[in-house]
C-alpha cells in the first residue's frame, strides 16, 4: 500500500455544514468563510444554488458568491440539483460545479422529486451549461453504499452513474456516504469497482461520522489512491435522518490524521481548530470535532526531527 | 491485504471506562456486567488491583471478583501495577493478569513510582507469581506512542519492552494509545516493528478516540494481522490528560464497523447498544459512542442476503 503525498481537502462547512442549520446571516457566513480561508484551504464548496423553500439556510447563494472575489487562491464550488441550479450559479460567477445524482431511486425522489436515471440524464445538461461558461462539472453520487429508506445500494447503481457521467463528459466524480454508514472495507470494495468505468477521471470522497467511522473510511479511501476528500470545521453538518447523531468528517481531525500519516493538505491545524471555533460560535452550539476538543498532540522538538 | 476472519474484543468498560469516573455502587457494577455479558463478549477487563487512594472507583476489586462464578463462560482480566497487585488479583480468584509497562520515563515515574527498566524488570516477578497459579500475563505497553510529557515515544522503548516480555515468557502483549494521540500510519508501523521481536505472542491493540482516529487505527491494527482488541460499551473512559475528551473506542462502533468489514467478533450489536445505555445509566451521563447515538443501518432484508 502506497499512501500518496499530497490530498486535497475540500471544506463543506458553508454548504453541508450549514444546510440543516438554522440559517444564519450573511455576514456570520462571511466570518466563517474568512477563518475557513485562514486554513490555507484551496477548495471550498460554498452554497448550493437550490430551492430556497427546500433550502433556507442557504437562500443566500447569489449574495454569498457576489463576496468570493475576496478569495482570489480558493477554487469556490456550489452544489446543484438541475440544470436551472447550474445556470443560476454560473450566472453568479461559479467556475465549478457539483452536481448530486442519488443512486436509489427512493431517495432521489424524495430529494429532487425525480429518480435516479432522470437525474442522471440531467449530467448532459448541465455538462454543457457548465463547460459552455468554462466551469467545470462534477458529479457527486449521493447514497453510494445506503440509503435510509432502502437499505445497501446495489454497487451496480453507483456504477452505472459513475459510467454515464464518464460518458458525458464531466471532470470530477465523488461518492458521498450521505447517512454517514459506511465502513472501510465497502469504501475499498466500491471504490475498486469503480476504478475501472472512470477512465482515469478525479475521484473523491465525501463520509460522514455518524456511526464512528467517517475518518476510517476516509483513511481506506486515501489508501485506495482517493486524494479528494471533502470536510467541515468541527464536523459541522449533522444528518436529518440521524436526529443528535454527528455529520461530516471535522477538517481538523482529517488534518491531523492525514498529517501523522505523512500526507500534506495545505491546511494548517491550529487555523483549522480556530475555524472550527468559530464555526460553533456561529451556529451557537458544540460541534462533535475530536481535535476541537483535544488539541493537537505534542509534537517532536524542533531539534529532534 | 488480507483481514482476520474474527476479532476478539476484549470489554473494558469496567475497568478503564469506570477508572475515572466517580465511584458507583458494586451493585451498579453488577448490572453493567449483566449487561455486558449479554453482548456474548468473550473477555472482559474486569478491574485492577492498584492502590485504592489512587483509583478510589476500583476499590471493590476483590468484591467484585466475588461475584464473577456467575460468567462461567467469560475469561476475566484483571490490571496490575506490580507484583503485589498480580498476587491480589491472584488470591482474588482472577486467571488473567494484565501489567502495564509505560513505555516514556515521565509517564511511568507519574504513573507507578519508578522508571521504564524497573517496570520492565517486574515482569519477571509477575509473571512466575500468574504461572505458579495457572494464570495468564499480558504485558500492555501504555504510551506506546505518544507521552503527554515527553512527546513522541521512540519506537525502540516499544521494541525493548516487548522483547523482554517476550523473553520473560508472557502469554500476550498489547500495545495502547494511551492518551489517543496515534493515527493508522503509526499503528501499521510500530506493528510492524514489533513482529520480528515477539516471536509469535498474541498482539493487541488499545485505542482511544480522544482525536477521532480511534476506529480508523483499530482498523489498521486489524489490517496488519492484530485479532485482539479493546473497546468500550459507549465509548466510556475519558482521558485525564484531555478534560471532555472522548475515551476508549466504543464496542458497538467497532462491532459495526468489523461486521460490515466481514469479521466476526461474537458481539450482538443490538445488545452492545443496550450494554452502552445500562453504561451512561450507571454513570449518569451522555456517553460519545456513536452508534449508540444514530442506530444502526438499515441491513438488507433477509431473502436479498
Amino acid at each position: 500500500m502506497t499512501l500518496p503525498k499530497h490530498v486535497t481537502i475540500r471544506e463543506v462547512s458553508l454548504r453541508d455544514g450549514l444546510q440543516i442549520e438554522q440559517p444564519v446571516p450573511l455576514a456570520a457566513k462571511l466570518d466563517l468563510l474568512a477563518a475557513v480561508a485562514a486554513t490555507g484551504v484551496r477548495e471550498v464548496e460554498v452554497t448550493s444554488f437550490v430551492s430556497p423553500t427546500k433550502v433556507p439556510a442557504l437562500a443566500d447563494a447569489a449574495e454569498l458568491a457576489a463576496e468570493l472575489w475576496r478569495y482570489p487562491d480558493i477554487a469556490f464550488s456550489a452544489l446543484v440539483a438541475s440544470p436551472g441550479g447550474a445556470s443560476r450559479a454560473i450566472a453568479a460567477g461559479l467556475k465549478s460545479i457539483e452536481y448530486v445524482v442519488c443512486a436509489t431511486d427512493t431517495f432521489s425522489q424524495t430529494n429532487v422529486g425525480r429518480p435516479t436515471a432522470e437525474a442522471t440524464a440531467a449530467i448532459a445538461d448541465i455538462t454543457r451549461i457548465a463547460h459552455q461558461a468554462d466551469a467545470s462539472v462534477e458529479v457527486i453520487i449521493a447514497t453510494a453504499w445506503d440509503c435510509p429508506f432502502e437499505g445497501p445500494t446495489p454497487p451496480q447503481r453507483v456504477i452505472d452513474i459513475a459510467a454515464a457521467a464518464t460518458e458525458l463528459g464531466v471532470d470530477r466524480l465523488s461518492i458521498a456516504d450521505t447517512i454517514g454508514t459506511t465502513t472501510p472495507r465497502r469504501v475499498t470494495d466500491l471504490i475498486a469497482a469503480l476504478r475501472p468505468v472512470i477512465d482515469g477521471i478525479p475521484l473523491g470522497g465525501h463520509f460522514h461520522n455518524t456511526r464512528g467511522a467517517g475518518l476510517a473510511s476516509a483513511y481506506a479511501a486515501v489508501s485506495a489512491g482517493v486524494t479528494r476528500l471533502d470536510a467541515s470545521v468541527g464536523g459541522l453538518g449533522g444528518c436529518p435522518f440521524a436526529p443528535g447523531a454527528t455529520g461530516n468528517i471535522a477538517t481538523e481531525d482529517l488534518v491531523y490524521l492525514l498529517r501523522d500519516s505523512g500526507i500534506e493538505t495545505n491546511i494548517d491545524l491550529p487555523a483549522a481548530i480556530a475555524a472550527a471555533e468559530t464555526a460553533k460560535a456561529v451556529v451557537g452550539h458544540d460541534l462533535p470535532g475530536a481535535v476541537l476538543r483535544a488539541g493537537d498532540r505534542k509534537l517532536p522538538a524542533d531539534d529532534d526531527r
